[in-house]
């Protein structure tokens, strides 16, 4: 029955073609008359028990169907069901995450006095947290570790990687970024990579809801609901709709269909309005707004010649990113070729990531080197001090913040905290990177960057104390400038400038915040170097293009016809049954190429495997030879390629025509095919070549 | 010696093939090299005067370039330049328009006391006006009226159009839009679409100079340099970066290169931040700030409850925006096919413009309808009144502000001035673009979407005056939010969102401004109904294939066989010299096939016609026959294309590799050649069939 029922629910919108063209009109008459088909059948089927009442239900679900297609088509449900989801999700794991941090807090608080107490209460619950979020990972489902982005800018340009969009993944996912997440600033880690990757993998599965429903529209609506989830993950992450999809434009490989585009916003916007409005409904904010608020002054945000000093905040930044870049790439060499940590992080990553998180969070003890770096505030607290508008060196005045108090040690000036922060959170962010559990990298660099504008603020307020200008200076200026410039460098991208000033709602800042991240972009773009999510797709060999062609960029113009296996099935245009049989046993791609004969091999077109089947399955009986174009159509080749042409070329026609089979020819004979998981293969032998 | 001098140029950056591999790697040696060694060629050249001191100032020139290319390519500086001399040029626009319209005001408050007199004055200004724009255009550079962001996403989509690209064309548009802004809110047209348009020259010039300086980069640096141009020009026109941006990703035809991104958003921050600066240089403003800065509360800028009534602006846009798009077909129809029209706007086009002018006036005069909508507000001024915070229907606290007297007439609620405006620049929009001038279309609908926002935001605070929140109710925010959403529909686009955003510097109303925009995008994009500039588009017959779409959809399956002009010129491969010789000299394309033999026609791949041009150089003297593949290299055709492929097809496929040439062969038999020109044909003839 419920085949029946999904067949029936197929059919109904099998329009011919894939064009849209008067679409529209006559799927509201099929629907109608659909209901009505649907309604006689259900109560003439004498098989069926409840047939009246399953009858009625199915035809309000299928009028219900009619009324919302006639609005717009199904897919526009489903990225909004989309949005409203993630952020649900994102919204329920910020709750879980602030309730673990609150009772660690308060477990600290209540062990005061007892310092051995407090030091075991300080390590071990974050070791533990660490433990737990990886054992999860390598016992249920391995693929969930780390950020998620560089496998979804993979899938997204076109490969199939299975394992990484499955339901076990997303839930371990989730559980897993709880856990790290909980594990609070000591260990440093951030939501948005692994939150994308969870948007991705609802959207994989709205997508697939979508393809039953329409069964006309399979692959394109599944394609674009990866699309428009890799938009939705910032988006629901932050209420930050235009860098989402920014930075999903920025993560797709090399062209922007833009038919993603308003699907993206639309997706976004729903996304970013739900999450800001489940801030308002649980009583976090009266209204909607930004999360991290600021108060800059916007009669007079800053002097026209800071722009220089934000100009070489951004250079400064793009600098440190390098740096940091360099270290994060031998770190990933490292734990690749050393033979202790291979055998650690295959056999024991729970025992691993509770050591680390131990080393971590005994450095940061707020006894100990702690009070040095402000380690008692949680992230969100972290970036709330560090983008504050006011001038920590000024004599304080109404600071009555309990975050500022943090940063300010007794007797030592307010820079030096700041400056062990950035010199210990460095190491510390590199070695965190090794850790085999659901992290993002993102909101650390961000937070980081902030760390260094502020540095740069309080310093330029100190130099310049007799400046006309100097009391208006806001070091929070130099903050925002600083996050969007470093973690736009880290992730080669320029998104992070908008999502610098979606998150605190300031716009007064958003031309030196460009500028910045542009400049910054400029120095860790130079020389070709590979961005932070390349490091892992080389490290992983990913067949992810762009990243390959920074590594090593000739392997890209290797010459598809030197990789391409030789193609074993073709059929003669005068072929035999047997040959024939022979040919669609032996070969599971769709199109199987027709050749004028095997010596010359001159290519004519392609048979569909499904007609050759069909007419296998009828004239079982028969086996004289019969000519091939009588038995089935022979379509021609809408695409023909030269061996000689380059691997990026081929994958980009592939991208583009949307064909799944591209047929390679040296003038007229047949070379090879190039399907999608021919050139992931190609792609990935390339990669491991490096 | 000009010409020595730029093939040495040309020859130090000759570096083979077309990628950047290690090219900064070697580029500098090459250029040390190169400094030595034209110094020496000019002292020893012993022709030139003063050889002395030209070399030196060579030398220096030569270092200069050095310097600037060590630090990054010099495309990079084209692109600041071109943001900069844009944004120069958009202050200067701003500069005289400004000196213009308050010589109107003066002259028209001078004649305080004689209404006929000022009724002449207030009329003919105008009228004058566009009557030397419309007789500048019309005799000088016809090509230089109307908006022209069709032409230019015309162009951008990679065909060619050279009058819309030439220098008198870019002079023409300037004057002509200072002339058209001057006439003010009576004629009521913006300056966004001519704008882009010059940008789009000065980027055409810069790459030009681009590729006189980088011999090695032709085709790409020109063509990224009109994607940038187009960019920059919303950028400067407003100093809003990032809008700017995604409307040049918007209007650039459905697949976006990510390698224009970062040269996209430095040209356009430069720009930007070029505009800001000249406008605090120049005492505007006293430091960077937004050009309609608002003061909306940021605390709490709106009720969550509103957000269904933005919901609601957002479709009640979009309709508008539908019957606005009808009545500029009809308009554009109507000005096609009515024997009169086409009689006066072929010869008397300033006649036309100096009446239409003078019609508007008449009904716009301050002491007739004018006075009940706010005739004498400037746009800037309109759009400042409209996006005031405070409520115009509450009793007056502290208005002392002159815009807003302007609206409220006396005796008359405010709902009838707004109501009265509403009604009747609908139709005076529309009658403005037949005018055959320099004219941009997109901030006069700006200004309108803000007029219907702020009428439903003062008819809300009207109705709900008991309501707890309605004493912080905005109709600032009302308006803010229908200006995007109403420009956002009439040009299909969703950047107006982030740019009413920009405009203000108001982030607090960016999510509703951009579910407004989206619903009114929808309701405007339903049923395939062409855009504003798609409209224009299709009157014009632009080889502009996203437009022909809406409008005919069936017509880009057409299979690009059926429109293919036969091949006439091919080569056999046992080809005499008579043959070769009438090859070259009847076929004007690069790229001359190669077949088998005439009779089979079977294509072996193609012969550079550089190469045969050489060899019937060099052997004119031999004339036996001789194998075409002993005189020049065979190349193989990299990609080849079926008859059956769509136009769309072909067309993608063009744009995507990049080739100039495209060869359709029907299983292996050659039938045609698909280049830019052929195709700009074959997409014009098929534009002219609507």
């Amino acid at each position: 029955m419920m085949k029946t029922c999904q067949d029936m629910m197929k059919s109904s919108e099998l329009s011919p073609g894939s064009e849209n063209v008067s679409q529209n009109n006559t799927r509201d008459e099929e629907n109608q008359f659909e209901v009505a088909h649907n309604r006689s059948l259900l109560i003439t089927d004498p098989v069926q028990p409840c047939r009246r009442t399953r009858a009625v239900v199915k035809e309000w679900l299928l009028k219900l169907r009619c009324c919302l297609g006639a609005a717009c088509g199904m897919e526009w449900f489903a990225y909004a069901a989309l949005g409203i989801f993630t952020a649900i999700l994102s919204f329920l794991m910020d709750l879980s995450v602030t309730k673990l941090l609150r009772a660690h807090q308060w477990l600290y608080a209540k062990l005061e006095g007892h310092t051995s107490l407090q030091f075991f209460c300080w390590t071990l619950y974050p070791a533990c947290l660490c433990a737990v979020a990886s054992s999860f990972c390598h016992n249920i489902c391995p693929s969930s570790t780390g950020s998620g982005i560089p496998e979804v800018r993979t899938m997204l340009a076109g490969f199939e990687l299975p394992p990484y969009l499955s339901l076990t993944n997303m839930f371990i996912k989730f559980l897993g970024l709880t856990c790290s997440l909980a594990a609070g600033s000591t260990v440093f880690l951030g939501k948005v990579g692994p939150f994308v990757h969870i948007s991705t993998m609802v959207g994989a599965y709205l997508g697939k809801l979508c393809t039953l429903i329409q069964a006309n529209k399979e692959d394109a609506a599944a394609g674009q609901m990866l699309v428009v989830a890799a938009a939705v993950g910032v988006s629901s992450c932050f209420g930050a709709p235009v860098s989402g999809v920014l930075f999903s434009v920025e993560v797709i490989s090399s062209h922007f269909a833009l038919k993603h585009y308003c699907p993206c916003f639309f997706s976004a916007a729903c996304g970013a309005l739900t999450f800001r409005l489940l801030s308002v409904w649980s009583g976090d904010m009266e209204t909607l707004r930004a999360l991290f608020k600021t108060n800059f002054s916007t009669d007079f945000p800053f002097c026209p010649l800071e722009i220089l000093l934000f100009a070489v905040l951004g250079v400064f930044c793009g600098a440190v990113s390098c740096c940091y870049l360099f270290c994060h790439r031998w770190i990933l060499r490292f734990t690749k070729t050393n033979q202790i940590f291979i055998k650690i992080l295959t056999t024991e990553k729970a025992l691993y990531s509770s050591m680390v998180a131990f080393l971590l969070a005994t450095l940061t003890f707020p006894k100990s080197v702690g009070q040095y770096m402000a380690s008692q505030l949680t992230m969100r607290q972290l970036l709330t001090s560090l983008l504050d508008n006011s001038q920590w060196s000024a004599p304080p005045q109404n600071t009555s913040l309990q975050p500022l108090l943090e940063w300010s040690s007794p007797g030592s000036p307010v820079y030096l905290p700041l400056a062990v922060f950035l010199l210990m959170k460095m190491w510390m962010l590199v070695l965190a990177c090794t850790l085999p559990l659901p992290a993002g990298y993102f909101m650390p660099a961000f937070i980081y960057g902030a760390a260094l504008g502020r540095l740069l603020g309080e310093g330029v307020a100190y130099v310049t104390p007799g400046q006309k200008w100097d009391m208006r200076l806001n070091p929070g200026g130099y903050a925002l400038v600083g996050a969007a410039a470093f973690s736009g460098a880290v992730t080669h991208t320029l998104s992070p400038a908008l999502l610098a000033v979606e998150l605190t709602g300031q716009f007064s800042h958003a031309v030196p915040v460009l500028l910045a991240t542009l400049l910054a972009n400029g120095v860790a773009r130079a020389r070709q170097r590979p961005s932070f999510y390349d490091a892992i797709s080389i490290s992983k060999a990913l067949p992810h293009l762009p990243s390959l062609a920074k590594a090593c960029p000739s392997l890209l113009f290797t010459p598809v016809g030197e990789r391409l296996r030789p193609q074993s099935v073709q059929l003669q245009k005068a072929a035999a049954l047997q040959e024939i049989q022979r040919a669609v046993s032996s070969s599971t791609e769709a199109q199987i190429p027709v050749v004028d004969s095997n010596e010359s091999g001159n290519l004519l077109g392609f048979a569909l495997r499904s007609d050759l089947l069909n007419f296998l399955h009828q004239k079982k009986i028969e086996s004289h030879v019969k000519h091939l174009d009588e038995v089935c159509t022979l379509f021609p080749l809408p695409v023909l390629l030269s061996p000689a042409i380059t691997v990026q070329e081929a994958f980009e026609i592939l991208t583009l025509v949307g064909a799944k089979t591209l047929f390679v020819a040296d003038r007229g004979r047949l070379v090879g095919l190039i399907t999608w998981s021919e050139l992931k293969r190609i792609i990935e032998e390339l990669a491991k070549e490096i």
